[in-house]
């Protein structure tokens, strides 16, 4: 069973977890990706977050541009739009081939653990990773231009549309992933990690899975979630733009508030210290830490910091 | 109304389709794809001779590979690989488009006939292509090592079992195309021709499918078939050995005989002149020409040979 379980969603959490990873022994690891980005695109079964973390922790990720797979070709979106497909979503030729066989192999009535644990294992990943739950989550987003599906307002209107709301379609009666509440009801569990991703895109969908916010308080480790906003920026992404679109004030102690009753522990950035005792506040005890990740020098000591304050 | 109907199959096929699209005016010309070879893989349907007419007749087939996609890159099947997926089957990743958005479109509702009309349309394809039908016609070989599939016969086991004898599965209930069947009855309709494809693999299926035979018949033109067999070899592909197997003498006779009740004329090449009395003791016309063709000239050539025997 693992001592540590983290929650992620995309890129910001994968790093996170690539840390993770090396801060503690890989086979101790359990990570729950985000499956509310999911979506089908040309009849394709496309799990953003399960594949880019996979990309990430496996030396598969294309650094320059962000997203998706290194050494990336582009020859099929090339003729695709020859073919007059849409091209408002980029599939690189690598990366078709995860959605492609997900397809597949969900056809012949896998479940998404199955084929994301044959994914994972296919491409070396050393830790366990896990869907969310098997069941349908949809994250829709509510704006000033109607309700969006997450990836047409993300990668379609590259999150231009103000942000009024977010719901998580089919969450109500989505089944947590089995493994996942098993393994939250282990006395040897040390520490539950909320990665620093977009706390409404990526967490909320997890969160929103029924009986899931109850597992983790009942958990016998303490729940710690590092900051996505530094300095009241977003690393990458919307998630302070959003924070602002919602009425929130964009700042770490506003994340830590978002989780507040969930987390024992907020780990918030050096640069951010005079927050501290407005976290404390909500009854969250603060842990001050270099939390941007440029490296994976900084992954592994973000990773370690998490971890040691969990087990303190 | 077309003039000139041609069926065909995969690469030998196109090559004269190439040379019909030049020697009559395009859009006088109806090209009749084999679908006999079509199968589902990973889940995508794919329609090989359909894309082998469009890749040769666009400029886009690869000359050096023999099929396929010129500019073609292979990062997808690299990384399927790494997922343990099959690779006996080569989707390079250009190619991979049309077998998605035809799967896409197909699984929308729209017809085969319609997907393939999109796009030969999208790829400036300057003349008509139809499907045989738009219901499942499965060409399987029979064989020493038992009934094979036609993709699993041809490309997994590279045409090497012993052909015992052919079946093209749903053939018997499959609605020949439409416009097939409203073309054949134009009183303007100046020739049919079946092109030199695997009279077996790619011209029968087509034959196969109810009322065609009498259809083709009772049609207002010729029906004229060019050789798939020179000096007693293929130039391509397992014709000339599936005919041994079979029990067939290996020369242009047995082909045209093949063809006895159906055909009017048959295109034989120049080094086959000795042939051309047995082909005239079946009832049927010998033509000679120079039949291989090596370039475009050759195709524009044996394509205007062919039509003037039709309309002579």
């Amino acid at each position: 069973m693992p001592k540590v379980i983290a929650l992620s969603g995309g890129v910001g959490g994968s790093k996170l977890v690539e840390g993770l990873a090396r801060a503690c022994r890989p086979e101790d690891l359990l990570v729950i990706a985000n499956t509310g980005d999911d979506f089908i695109h040309l009849g394709l079964h496309i799990s953003p977050d399960i594949d880019t973390v996979i990309y990430t922790c496996t030396g598969r990720s294309n650094l320059e541009q962000g997203w998706g797979q290194a050494h990336e070709t582009w020859s099929f979106m090339d003729m695709l739009r020859t073919l007059g497909g849409p091209d408002w979503f980029q599939l690189g030729d690598r990366d078709l081939a995860m959605h492609v066989w997900r397809t597949y192999r969900l056809s012949q009535g896998a479940s998404l653990t199955a084929v994301t644990q044959e994914l994972a294992q296919r491409c070396a990943l050393p830790f366990a990773l896990l869907p969310m739950s098997d069941d349908p989550v949809r994250t829709m987003v509510d704006t000033a231009e109607g309700v969006l599906p997450m990836q047409n307002y993300f990668v379609e209107k590259r999150c231009g549309p103000a942000v009024t709301g977010l719901t998580y379609q089919g969450a109500e009666t989505a089944r947590p992933n089995p493994a996942l509440l098993a393994a939250l009801e282990d006395p040897a569990l040390e520490a539950i990690v909320i990665c620093p991703s977009n706390p409404f895109l990526s967490i909320d969908p997890i969160l929103a899975l029924p009986g899931l916010r109850q597992a983790l308080r009942n958990a016998p480790a303490p729940v710690i979630a590092v900051t996505p906003i530094i300095g009241g920026q977003a690393v990458k992404g919307p998630t302070a733009k959003m924070m602002a679109e919602l009425g929130l004030h964009v700042d770490a102690v506003a994340v830590a508030r978002h989780y507040a009753g969930l987390i024992d522990i907020f780990v918030l950035d050096q640069q951010d210290a005079a927050l501290a005792d407005a976290i404390r506040a909500s009854d969250i005890a603060p842990v001050l830490a270099q939390t941007l990740m440029k490296g994976l020098s900084d992954k592994r000591s973000l990773a370690e910091a998490v971890l040691n304050a969990a087990i303190r």
